[in-house]
């Protein structure tokens, strides 16, 4: 590659905003060359109006950056990473994906449109096949692609891999959500001191959903969704960063709880996103010890992008039970946008 | 009443022992007379062998007791309290028993005796029947009574509540359960700091089987089972205290949410257990807010003796989805305790 | 007493405010006959608007109550507890001060004002002498008194203790404060998971010079400050309530540490406020445990209105170390305002 | 460097004794070739016994050790860690110095034996000039040398930069520790839930009288104490890993507070330490925002061998104050042992 490919983050300021900008430091392939944010930030240096939030340090290009407005005027580019609220992104990411961008969306915005692939590129990278009929039908120069609701998100994979082994027809899955899920401020502290948060707005619907449309099928210009029942009770938890899910799963077949352990262990993303920049080295690991995953512990596997599994056993009432750990805003949120990205990127959907 | 029936608490230095201590103070029917210890505290005053963890100040006479062994011999009484460990119940309990005291149990050691009774006096008073049965075949002039595990407690009022009006057939539970369960040192800070444990040994056995007794029928010198499969998950979380369980159920008949509401709002007690100086009032509060219930705001309700239930709610795959909230060292142990001596003494069965 | 003085609570919906209704609920001499709150309340009933983030529950009168503007014209009583923000109680308070009503207000906005006394009732009752003064000068029907910064108070009680017997010289206090000092949505969740916030903005300022009023001696119209030279550190720690003082103390008199403890557990408030309703019994509570007072287990010490102390022992540079902790919402804020309303109106100083 | 130095981690299972194995991991320098344990784990892997608090993964080969007696005879090597209880420690170093060890100790057993140096290469690394007397006196062919207390580590890094440029006379400092501080299990969960603890054993007469021994000058055989005198309050608050401390102190100069900035900015190890492999780079890290540092976000500066500074004010009692940090288990425990490790390789004074 000679160059980079140049990228904006929009909605850089907030919580997944940092994260993508603290993990596009030093990406192989993209180069941030503008940060968006808000009004009471544009003009000023990033610096200057980004609480930063995280551990790793604000990296000095993009604290100098000065925050632009998020318009294809301000700030365009190939290629646009989005963190923008649901409600912005709906009027904003069309204008940049009309002016050529591919836009990797965080955002719920788009996910339920029919031409809008939602992507995990190590379970449906075929679904990015959507964005020829997209921009045909939408008349865009550049595309929109997302990733699905950090809840989502692990729990897909493990439902794909189940999926390819046995058929999986029903799940009943439990979240134990982080903060960072929220974004900032988010979730008062008074409201989650000892104690715990038994409702996330919207969040049930997502996870019901999304990984229908992820474990569909494509069939020419749509997915079918895939036939299987979800059922989801989302909280909120006082742990900084990682959701858990506990999960118990109906299969199409009987399967030995050694099988089904072979089977995660074993799961490979497809050849075409199996080795990108940031494809999970494994997809899933698979815990044997009796009290894994936990967040604090086990969240960062895989540089955060694994899905981890632990727990497997019997289940009375559906097949099988286990639990499910994901890291909700790299692997759930910023790291799944710039897998998107690279998934495009090795498809030559990315315009330079 | 002329005057209160003395009462021994067995194990009183632990968490649940001293939860025994503090809600005995000044209990109208009952009088301590007596606390027991391991080795190492006895003959020294409970104010100092008793590492003290709750926010009510220790009653004063609890304080300048001195501690005594666990033996018939050493704390003899009408009325013993058990707060001992499964393996020392089983060794302790029966002695007491035979001794002629009526042993009201915290333990799971005799739960699954067929002629044990797990009660909870809102649920299957008449449960407390077999104690007849027992004593003949064991030939004990008092009684062992056990109270059912902290996180099948709440779970197991809804159910008994859904199971009178639409009957129920099948439930998935996922718990949130807090620190104080695991009794005291229990859970290392660093396991639990920033973090959430998704195991808690033999946990799961017990949600899966102990409501199934307790919603059984009573038949002669037995219980049969209900006809109900469970599967259930149990989590530790950073909470204090107060168990917060997501309930998805399934019932024999279809139901509106507004019937649900109204039969857990409708439900009581049993005739005979309703008006006992313990009983929960009301025994299930409702919360129809989105948001609730919650450890921190909810466990409290009712003296910590209430079962509260919130988001009411369709299943997609089973019937309905809610979420159960009960205070575990309070109702779920302690304070179920004492209600089941209540229940006993009611029925003229212990034994001055 | 034929009837309770009717009292108004200003800014009612945030955290303290919350407290004032907590609190008021079945006093023996005030009751509350209007709650006032911002625009976005205004006309909605209070139970709807108040995000109630206590675990006592809101009682009925309140929940119905509509929500007024906080206008003397909207919400007159002879009593107006203030629970407003710093720069609306600084335009709103005069006006109920005007139009007659006694202001007791936990407000900072006038403490600075040298005829506004702050008021510890259980240590400098009078000062509340200044209200003619500040009567005649601002020609007021009413007044304003004021309640010190939460982390002022319980540090100025043990101040004033020492004070009297042994002189005070110095001291040099790092707090460990409550979320809930920070009011509502106050503090985000990320910022204080698993985290220490070193800086509270102002608080510094006010730790240092309000004791120095509150200790100071009245003289004609105006208070001598205190000689005591403050310095303060104060810290935002992931606790619900309970300030935590960690205070090293320079005395003008040598002193033996059990002359020190006789002193605290011997304090009284002055005659005039020490059997008032809100009056702390004891006004310090010394607890000769090494590990004591915690926030978890110490906070609701006499209702949450006594100052709890422990850990004295030298200081190798000044004269002696301690640890002191206050109840912040309830001592700190909106109980040591009613305490105060107490006293005024033992005082004759609230004209109905 | 031909071949690594071989080394034993005594304590190897514990919470300073995995920090240990997880930072010599690939460590340029030492290799370890032996873990030792307590009698539970003798004989088994490592693996199997050892309770893994970290979040970075346990090294395979660390995993796949058996663990052995602490005995030179059962696990020698020319470097020796330990990890020991202060009481162990006591017995076990002296066994391993005799028999040729160099002991670089985290154990607080010998830090006040005169021959005995507490070293910070980053302060004091001639006091490791003690050695030499030490062997002679105690006819060892190995030595013990110490690392301070992990609440007296940043400090006295602080202290030594003050002291060098303005000379320092008075210090209070109170400490809001990490958990990890107390080992595991350590801190009860339900002890530190939604709570402060205002005391750790011990803990303060380590903080009042290491950094003395630190700050003093080497003078033959012995170290003159620095003339300082030292209060402190030590407290255990909610957080994983980092301590914070409140400093006050007192110069022997006048200093404006952008004279001392600069003077922390610029702070450099003596020669001989500032390149070694766990050098701080930075010494100190001076953070100029109002609300720095803070554990969970500046904890992991440097790698977590730097100390935080930030809060940089004035003080009304003695010269300045300010807020330091430091990572308890890297600076604090583990990584600077081997950061003495490293210093007494480049001064020859590992015998292989």
């Amino acid at each position: 590659m000679n160059e980079k490919i140049p990228a904006v983050v929009l909605g850089a300021t907030g919580s997944v905003g940092q994260r993508f900008v603290q993990l596009l430091n030093e990406h192989p392939w993209f180069q941030v060359i503008a940060l968006t944010g808000s009004q009471r930030s544009i003009g000023k240096p990033y610096r200057q109006v980004c609480h930063w939030t995280l551990a790793e340090p604000m990296p000095n290009w993009a604290g100098d950056m000065v925050v632009r407005p998020s318009t294809p005027a301000a700030a365009s580019a190939p290629l646009a990473f989005s963190a923008l609220p649901a409600a912005e992104a709906l009027q904003i990411e069309p204008l940049f994906a009309k002016a050529g961008s591919a836009v990797c969306s965080n955002a719920s915005a788009f996910r339920r449109q029919p031409d809008v692939p939602i992507l995990l590129p190590e379970v449906n990278p075929r679904h990015a096949g959507l964005v020829a009929a997209q921009r045909k039908k939408r008349d865009w120069d550049g595309c929109i692609v997302t990733n699905p609701n950090c809840s989502s998100t692990g729990l897909t994979v493990v439902l794909k891999a189940l999926q390819d082994a046995f058929g999986v027809r029903q799940a009943v899955v439990v979240t134990l959500q982080a903060l960072s899920g929220a974004g900032y401020p988010g979730v008062a502290s008074m409201d989650i001191q000892d104690n715990i948060l038994p409702w996330i707005e919207g969040e049930e619907d997502k996870v019901e959903w999304e990984p229908r449309k992820m474990l569909g099928e494509i069939q020419g210009d749509k997915i079918n969704l895939a036939e299987l029942t979800l059922s989801a009770h989302t909280n909120r938890v006082p742990v900084s960063d990682g959701h858990t899910a506990c999960l118990s799963v109906a299969l199409n077949q009987p399967a030995q709880l050694t099988q089904v352990e072979q089977v995660l262990r074993n799961y490979q993303a497809p050849e075409i996103s199996r080795n990108l920049p940031s494809a999970p080295q494994p997809v899933i690991h698979f815990d044997p010890r009796p009290d894994r995953p936990q967040p604090r512990l086990d969240r960062m596997c895989g540089r955060g992008m694994t899905t981890v599994v632990g727990r497997l056993r019997q289940d009375p009432l559906l097949s099988l039970k286990m639990v499910v750990l994901s890291h909700n805003t790299i692997r759930g949120a910023a790291g799944g946008a710039i897998y998107n990205a690279e998934l495009l990127y090795q498809q030559g959907m990315i315009k330079r």
